[in-house]
């Protein structure tokens, strides 16, 4: 179990990213070492054939992901993405996007996570997306100062 | 130099997809194994600093080199993105997004682009991300259901 | 359980592999869908500080990906590798190298595959790597002509 | 223009890699942020049907990638391979591989690199590989103990 302090922290963070939110990304479920987030179909979200737009998919898995990892540095340091790659393991069609973030390597310096995508369609999850990311932690201060 | 017709046809897959018309991406230039894509600053691209999202330049990313892949392959085929890599080069913040991608590989199969992303700020263009991609050629008849 | 023809035929490729055989690479165990392949050090193996190399790393776990997907090809397909990207996750020091290459996804045309590698030392294994796959399955008659 | 005592680092620690040497691997080139690498065909970099194995030829990327990594930051710091992604564009028979590795990001803690690798067969080169990768820089004196 992680510490409360932790998972309202991640959740404020997500709130405040306006490319979640534009997305109807919420917060599942956060642990030590791991994220899972879920995100609604929307046209937002769909590319030409009214699938999940792979990108879009991307971006869920990297912002689980990057919190994932943050369980293992907030509150005093957190990460950015350094690099990731994805496999788009097949056609998403569904209701609802889920990804599960966890944490392989907690390095100091590096966290190494591999997240996992599923689609859910009537109620049965089919794996859409497989991805392995690299992060860079920093010291919380060294954020820099918001837009606006 | 490429026919108008692929082109045309460009341009209308990027305006049928939902994500990328939330997104106001835009076609700049298409070429033989090139496309050109720009995306403007706006809430639904930002992450919590104000910065833009990496999920969403990852977004752009991966239609700029379907795109790309797609100019060796319309009409009669079309692609799939397979997989990608991308490195965040650097927190990308100002007013607009650019993705340049282009064709390394046309092969029979596998479409292997190299996609350049730059934030323009100031009339000034930085180098934020790259990425390589693997796309797989499909007749453009296998092509799923459209959702409705 | 597989095939002992499937079996038999893994272990004689990778008897054929000059690479592999230069590098002591032993099969030492083969299922549906996974493959293990072990390597003892040596300075055919080793990098400027005395660790394994990271791309010797890299062409064991390639090549435990390969005949892992095989498993689900042969004996009419087999597959060419596509792509990868690996995480070298600590410097590998130790007696032996162990990959373990599981598919992920057995597509028609192109299969993923997820490899871990440990490095084990004194009786205890640590995990020194992870990749992620894409391979190509062909037709075993497409097979290029051997050279030589 | 680098400095020739950077050059001559660059030569002694390749001398010094067993895998490398193992290969025949020479150093052709090194430049500021740029590093070329060759090998010659052998038995020890072939796999099963005679080309250069795959792995073979991500390690001379991969060595290749570090060496113009080091350019940037040799002789104060030194960098670790962190991850890398490559693509195998075509099938590599010939009797030469050439590594062609170029700093696309000279960061303070990361450098990204890539690296395209070409075959060279009756006096032509064909591009076969095309590698992105992530290092990680650290001081010269952080470098763990040399394994005797």
């Amino acid at each position: 179990m992680i510490d409360g302090s932790v998972a309202a922290a991640v959740r404020e963070s997500l709130d405040s990213q306006g490319a979640m939110h534009a997305l109807g990304v919420v917060l599942t479920r956060v642990d030590d070492g791991f994220c899972e987030l879920a995100m609604p179909f929307s046209t937002a979200a769909a590319q030409q054939h009214g699938y999940f737009h792979g990108g879009v998919i991307a971006a869920l898995a990297d912002s689980a992901g990057g919190y994932a990892a943050n369980t293992k540095l907030m509150p005093l340091r957190e990460c950015l993405t350094a690099e990731y790659k994805i496999n788009l393991l097949a056609p998403a069609m569904g209701e609802e996007l889920v990804a599960r973030a966890r944490v392989v390597r907690p390095g100091r310096s590096l966290v190494i996570v591999s997240v996992d995508v599923f689609v859910r369609t009537s109620g049965q999850e089919h794996h859409c997306a497989l991805a392995q990311m690299t992060l860079f932690a920093i010291e919380a201060r060294q954020r820099p100062t918001p837009r606006q």
